[in-house]
């Protein structure tokens, strides 16, 4: 167990492909917990992805902006292993979305796994608010690829470049 | 939303009858996340409990006397709604522990309706360690009401009470 | 398999000990999807009820009065094997809410007994507006035994005779 | 809420990659339910397609011939998002099986997603056979594409293209 | 891990509040694996027992008997922690029946509770036939209450058993 | 049901892609209850895999040389139909390990369509240690891809292999 730290940094890490309001209302929740709270962007791991990287970073970067809680947040790109991350970062602990069933198991282990490289980082899981319990990334990006409405889903930015990406395909 | 708070509180409530090892686990994780840490015995709702009220109180007392946050921790009992509670408090989060499946599905529903009674309370969920997540109180009664071997599983004021509970009854 | 029936009854089974808004959410969605619904109230099975047969009767039926879909409503008690009931008046099918995961166990199993018991009535499962699907009779009795604010989570008549119950307890 | 319909239609789509048993016996069902039921054959989202979609429909076509509700039974391919499809129809409700717990937590969240999209059509869960509450698909394919014994799992067309199709491939 | 047994002991616990052909079946899958099975009949735990600890011994004594695999069975019953029994009896392992999740978690718990209090005996799941994935006592007892048939359900001996009881209670 | 076997032969099957310590543990469980066991790697079925058939069949072979029970177990690959070889070695069982939830659900669909397949062999479940619950083949590849320490998670032939294989890569 670590000694108590001085500031309190939660790092919330994903792939945000796209970026929804389910992420936003948690990276909220997370500043009422966290001194600073960092979005931590993963490089890798996408399959498929929607977006670039880049286009994922920029996204997160503007929608950050009208939140409240904007001056606790830092938004940053990372690349390699979370638990390697969170150490560099001197964090006090991991925050994830806690969704549905499936979602849990998985968490558990990669908590589990997180918490052996990375001894002195807690994770943190927070529910979303109840309208994003069922949301998620895939089924964002499968209603949009069929034009169908995502305009509560997902926030301006992000609504924005996935109309220019679907009318683009066309 | 809420406004941040200057000082972060967290209340980890439940009827710990009996406490075990998993708890206080939970109680140093909390430690490591929030400035002052409130364990919160509740009064009610226990089906035929093990220990009173005032013997669950006790134990709690005693037994975090060992932890190394010592200094961050209130333990108190309280009665009535956990939403009043946590309110009166003035606290930034409601902590809970996370076992399994089952009890996910029943964590996830009183969160939601404590969000509700208590809008600016986050519920936070926080993980044991992975020799405790299968640990139950009612598992640890069961076992030592049959004169099984609990020592591991429970701090040493309650293996003292339970011991000398079921000596009584005999 | 069964004939096709001429008119399609969907009985909806439940002790309601109390009626919440979820349910009659459910009620709505049936009638949408039978031309007669039969709400219906279970006498036995309830441990501890907090209304009686007789009262969770008259909430029903003053609370579907405010449907929409009034007209194709009948609410009724019943007594004994609900595949008895269900048989006896010719219906359809059983009309079952989806909450959440263990529920889904339950329901699975409750189902294939039915089935068994009354071959020709399928059992149908609807999913009740998001805002319901974590709320729970039993939830809702726990918080308004502690005197928690339940106004958004069970029809006038219900909350009126609530705030009865448990004036009369102090 | 929609206003109640004069015939109602259950929609059931998927992917029918392959076609088996399982899927036929949910047809029966949904025939118990509607007055009419349209067999939706999805083009698109099949991941190495065992049959192409011409195929598929044409399993589906073959096979629907020998049910005793053939009369009420419509198949048709759609291409896009199911919730403009339903509504182009007309439906009253989206029929869907559910098998495992795994399952009902996606089709729980597509069910939300539909409902948003679609507002007027319900999404109704019915069971299958206890004979096929664990046959899925995939596990089909799998099967067979091991020279395994499926005769009980597929209707006969869907076991005749499926023979000739791995007897290509040797 | 323990040295490898002369002879395998299989111990199939249980409460068997009633007997089923669920446990039946399970005893005959047990015998494949084993050199000689105890069904082991806990005095104790059950909550409102519809038989008697006599009862239920007496029902099991009488079912296994026309099993193929009587001469590897002997029934007993068992009283205390049912690791001091496992162990008293040299068992190579302890069998349980695999039903639906919400067992699975609490089986899992079972079974690192005993790896606890009788390190050198394994936990072994089978799964019942597919008939009874969905069968419990307490489906049977609740359905018998209300005169429900269950013919199919029970062996004979417990058939009649149940019959007599439920008609006393008239 | 099938006529007791003379000496008892388990199977445990996987593709092994990388073994694990979780999977050794599981090997010398089913040493405790099976006069032999055969560890079968699969050939095929691996998307991406790490490691080819012949790398995990060495990796198995060398690892199991330091089991206690080293002369019960051979190490076989195979190819087609798990339930064709598992009849071809005249098995009584195939092993698997439990996991968490999501794997249960898998393991069900499997063991039943294995039952189907090879109607004399049981399918028996085990738990792997605790440490090993949640740990998983893709994880571990997961982590050694970033170099992530994995050394207490796999045997040393395949921590040695892993280390050459990501060394390659740079």
């Amino acid at each position: 167990m670590t000694e108590k730290k001085e500031k309190h940094l939660g790092v919330y890490p994903g792939t945000f492909d796209p970026l929804t309001n389910g992420h936003l209302s948690l990276v909220e929740r997370a500043c009422n917990l966290f001194d600073e709270v960092v979005v931590a962007v993963a490089l890798s791991n996408v399959k498929n992805p929607l977006f670039s990287f880049e286009e994922r970073l920029d996204h997160l970067k503007r929608s950050v902006d009208t939140l409240r809680c904007r001056s606790q947040l830092t938004v940053v790109g990372f690349e390699g292993l979370l638990a390697d991350f969170v150490v560099d970062q001197n964090a006090t602990a991991i925050v994830r979305g806690l969704r549905a069933v499936s979602d849990f198991e998985y968490e558990f282990q990669m908590a589990l796994m997180n918490r052996k490289l990375a001894r002195d980082v807690e994770t943190v899981f927070l529910m979303p608010a109840l309208s994003w319990v069922y949301l998620s990334s895939s089924m964002v990006k499968d209603v949009a690829s069929h034009n169908g409405d995502i305009t509560d889903l997902v926030p301006a930015p992000v609504l924005a470049a996935i109309k220019k990406k679907f009318q683009k395909r066309k």
